[in-house]
């Protein structure tokens, strides 16, 4: 399912920095361990600075020795082809939490966007924690409602940075009552595979597309691709939206010897 | 620019069907005139057989013999393998008005579309107007508002066909008032081109990559490529939008001759 070869790590924000840190270790693992060269980039939060030194700290104490942030704060930097080369060292990418709709109008089209692809297609791993999770997905949930229930106008979507084409993802999906608003987001986009991940839990694409759950929660998957109806184009205002044929399934982390092949 | 090797024809709605019928003409020539084999699918409109009969009539008086219907009221027959199979005799294929959300829920992610995409990279034409226009695109304008200025939550995105993509196309664009909406696209899709199509006119993205213009009106292009900066991330309710370094540009057929290469 992903277009690339790394590793694809979606975590649904507020993950474990001080205890097992159980996601963040095995982002380091996979990035190489002491000898992990890890960018970071924290383009979606509105406290950049204070994201740096959050996520410099766990993966220097986790024995990663070569950090480098990547403070993007326009698109211009995000065209700079001397900021873009900084990605040709690192063997692993982390999207910091925020605002996946800031991080997309500062990287969405530009040259640091193709080459974190690029680096992605050859074997590098990316994670991403919150809205750096959303903005894996080809198509992004922008922003919407919480609620249990399906509804019109409920989600706003817009491209993400496109690493797997397939899914939606979503986060801080339990605790934020997001099950209404992936819905509607599939009722929009069937075919589709929604992902809701809960916080301190991370959904894992292998680069032959199985998934794997780590973590203290769940990943909800909304799954579209059997999909018989949706009502959604004949609904009006905030009206609630009818979809049939849906497969939801939730798993957490003891389940996922399963390598969920969706 | 397409994934494919067809032309594609994006018409914006009410193209002539009496007099010169200067668009549908060049459809049906680039489908082999005579010997055009066309499907029609009117599965966008709430009124498909009277749609079905408009098309019969008109690409008959054009001299195509060979016109198949599918009419698709379910995603059951989207996923038929006797109905995906009348493609495989097609040189062009016609995506009728009506409503591109409407035409989504029923194709998106089932065999009928995966086949539509892949007859058009084999070299099959595909047309569409009016909804059928806006469901080319991989990124497209479910609905939303008109007006002149980008605002928040001023458009609905979904998933469309995604035989091109990297423009979103709206339709009935000078007819409707529809700058602000496909601004506001492209300000949550940067890097995109947006296309404005007017009614009787087509947009024609040519195999090799280069657009035509034919018919009365004019294509608005909104290119957000080299795009600035955009504050969409932080606007609240209905509040306008800030985009800046988008090149507008409108061209008619007379100035097609360019082959415009965007």
């Amino acid at each position: 399912m992903p277009v690339g070869t790394g590793y694809l790590i979606a975590i649904g924000g507020a993950e474990d920095k001080l205890a097992q840190r159980t996601i963040l270790t095995r982002f380091v693992d996979l990035c190489g361990g002491g000898q992990a060269q890890i960018a970071v980039i924290p383009a979606a939060s509105g406290f950049p600075a204070e994201m740096d030194r959050l996520y410099c700290d766990v993966f220097s104490k986790l024995g990663v020795k070569h950090i480098d942030c990547l403070h993007i704060q326009s698109r211009r930097q995000a065209e700079d082809t001397t900021v873009v080369s900084r990605l040709e060292q690192a063997s692993g990418i982390f999207l910091t939490g925020g605002d996946q709709l800031k991080l997309m109008s500062l990287l969405g089209g530009t040259r640091l966007s193709a080459s974190i692809s690029e680096r992605f297609s050859a074997g590098i791993h990316v994670a991403g924690t919150s809205a750096g999770a959303s903005a894996l997905s080809r198509q992004m949930i922008a922003f919407g409602r919480s609620g249990a229930l399906p509804s019109q106008r409920m989600v706003q979507l817009a491209s993400g940075l496109g690493l797997v084409q397939s899914l939606v993802i979503d986060q801080h999906f339990s605790q934020r009552n997001r099950m209404g608003r992936l819905i509607t987001a599939i009722a929009l986009n069937p075919g589709m595979i929604g992902a809701g991940i809960d916080e301190d839990t991370a959904l894992i694409v292998t680069p032959e597309g199985a998934y794997e759950i780590i973590g203290s929660g769940k990943v909800t998957f909304v799954d579209g691709r059997h999909l018989t109806y949706t009502d959604i184009h004949a609904v009006k205002r905030h009206d609630l939206v009818t979809v049939t044929g849906l497969d939801i399934r939730a798993f957490g982390s003891h389940e996922s010897t399963l390598q969920l092949t969706l």
